[in-house]
């Protein structure tokens, strides 16, 4: 047999999904983010200068000193009761046979779509949403019920009334309470027990993303859907913002009967979550700084998000608008109506080496909403360098605007 | 709005897959491994006390010393080029551009899956195979193309010939050309050529499965299919079992026009696979101890492989047949037909206190096959307990076929 070099890519058929997939312009624009002397608004990292190392390492080096640390294991039973610690901060009552363990948010979703979701089936969701969510249905090729988002009291909850009542049962709803991305709102109280209830009348689930959750920075801070409602609301919960995104751990809080089944499915995508990271988090779990850390973190981001709106005060044309965010890693700004963000992104690469995301970016659908927003991130750059990219940003915009 | 509790599974519409999904009595059976005082001889589990957990503590004590490691990030360059390194030691060429980091096999199925399979899709694969990739595809509801494994020389290949000149067209073929789990064969030569050859000649892709690839323990070891064609093998590794499971890393090899896609897929599974995971492999392998360590693998595996084998000849009846693994983690066992290895694990549970897993377990298809073969795993125990486990293995078979 001669080894031959074949050019593969004529015939290897892919899926029907991915055939249909490719990197998007902006996609390809945003590697240049990368690119040292970029100052980066764009992604919602957390502050790798705030993450606790010291207290880390030691709990790494604690949990070496045991090598089964390092083999197969089964969920920490030890961590999910420390979960169920944690959501009573959120406000939610749950108990460790509820705690499903994941390695982060984004494989939750994707654990929870391959439970309840079909190939072509319905998904409710936001017009302006998570882009890793629409990453997680997108293989499904999903029929999208969108609703709009009110920049004020989130979810337009009337909206997905109408559409229960006209009898569509979409697979779930999907929903960011607090903290809210991209559009950084917190849902009216009245909002939630409105969903709640008709996720319980009309027997839709709801999968709830709290990713953001514990980082609220106003007194007004409500609990998530969960707290309403055991029976259908899954609730998904991170370590990454609240400790650190390499531990990859995060959690579902779901119905006992359903656990059985999301095993299954977990097994299936990656066998289990890292012994070691579950075994790392209880033990800084253990050591009881997180409580303080969470303070910290707190006071911190809500400082820097305080710089970013006096520098939107300061450097943005005044018909552009943006409220408070109570929570989240991002503020969401409206610049007046024919202003294009996306030109808006490429011109502030080139000219400022500042960038950001455009709210195009988080449009499901054919007509790309939000053309005229922008998504800043105000937790990965202290305070001083987001000032200095807002005023470069807004210079860049003024040159748009001429 | 009252907070009534909610029984869950009436209401909740599952996925059509999950609907028929449920835990067998099989897997029922196996939790009870868990037990205390249960000798186990049923998972693929590595010898954590082989792990080199100072040379690990190390490693991660270094990488932590960069708070960076514990952030989102890109895949890493430097460990790619390694793992180029670690497949020459395979026999493979393969660039840097060519690997694709993943948070272990199981996770690089599942993107591969993703990628290349539709909803009802074809998948060839043999009647015996790994279980974990059974679960890989279910959801997708596959028409399943079986084929025989021979125990001596491995996959039938001449009946994928006749199915693909038939006319059919999997979305790719499954294979474990060395340490074929479950029974333990590599691959013949000839048949690795001919296997190659068809993928080719038909443009069908091939997933090779190779976790167990570095694992062998006598001269022959044969370069895996992807040493043969780079077009159309898909070849994943793992380094669970040649240095850690909790690392939660693993790779894939694919033709460069693929990585892109690929990086979608993954993306949307668990945004990144572990940036501290990734730097703290990288420091291990930097310090050069890797070759060492394997060398110390095969050597502590083959005895223990060797105590089996010992220990079967003295313990099991004539009418039993078994071969020498030249690979992997497993000794497939073929007793007398009509022993029904089902029964002989509940005896074996309840009254010798040790476990393995049936064949039946590894069988797809509506007919349980190899009802009268066990698999038994010899890494992860020492060979003192390896003699103990099959002695009293010995025992309950005879209680069966009295």
């Amino acid at each position: 047999m001669t080894r031959t070099t074949v050019s593969t890519n004529e015939s290897i058929v892919l899926a029907g999904w991915a055939r249909n997939t490719r990197r998007s312009a902006l996609q390809d624009m945003l590697s240049l983010c990368a690119r040292p002397g970029i100052l980066s608004l764009a992604l919602g990292l957390p502050a790798p200068e705030l993450f606790p190392a010291q207290a880390y390492a030691k709990a790494c080096a604690d949990t070496l000193a045991d090598p089964r640390s390092l083999q197969y294991g089964p969920p920490s039973e030890r961590l999910k009761v420390q979960i169920v610690g944690l959501m009573e901060q959120r406000g939610v009552k749950c108990g460790p046979e509820q705690v499903f363990l994941t390695a982060g948010a984004q494989q939750a979703m994707n654990l929870l779509a391959r439970l309840l979701l079909d190939a072509g089936g319905k998904v409710c969701l936001e017009e302006l949403s998570y882009t890793g969510f629409h990453q997680v249905i997108e293989p499904f090729e999903p029929e999208l019920l969108t609703v709009r988002t009110d920049p004020d009291t989130g979810m337009d909850v009337d909206s997905v009334e109408a559409m229960l009542r006209r009898g569509t049962r979409p697979a779930f709803i999907y929903a960011m309470t607090d903290g809210h991305n991209p559009v950084s709102v917190g849902m009216a109280l009245k909002k939630r027990e409105a969903l709640v209830g008709l996720a319980r009348h009309y027997g839709v689930p709801i999968l709830e993303d709290d990713a953001y959750g514990f980082l609220y920075y106003d007194r007004t801070n409500l609990p998530p859907l969960r707290a309403f409602d055991e029976g259908h609301v899954f609730y998904i919960g991170s370590f990454s913002k609240i400790m650190a995104p390499a531990l990859r751990a995060g959690w579902i809080i779901a119905p006992e009967e359903l656990m059985a089944r999301l095993s299954i499915v977990k097994e299936a995508s990656d066998i289990d979550t890292s012994t070691f990271s579950q075994r790392a988090i209880s033990a800084y779990l253990d050591s009881g700084h997180l409580g303080e850390h969470l303070a910290c973190l707190r006071t911190e981001y809500r400082a820097r998000r305080d710089a970013m709106l006096r520098a939107l005060g300061e450097h943005f044309p005044r018909e552009s608008k943006w409220r408070t965010p109570g929570g989240g890693l991002f503020v969401w700004v409206e610049l007046p109506e024919g202003v294009d963000a996306e030109e808006l992104l490429r011109i502030s690469i080139e000219t400022e080496h500042v960038a950001f995301l455009p709210g195009s970016a988080f449009s499901v659908g054919r007509a790309p909403r939000a053309r005229n927003c922008l998504r800043l991130n105000f937790s990965n750059n202290p305070a001083g360098r987001i000032e200095e990219g807002v005023g470069r940003l807004g210079r860049a915009l003024k040159s748009v605007m001429r």
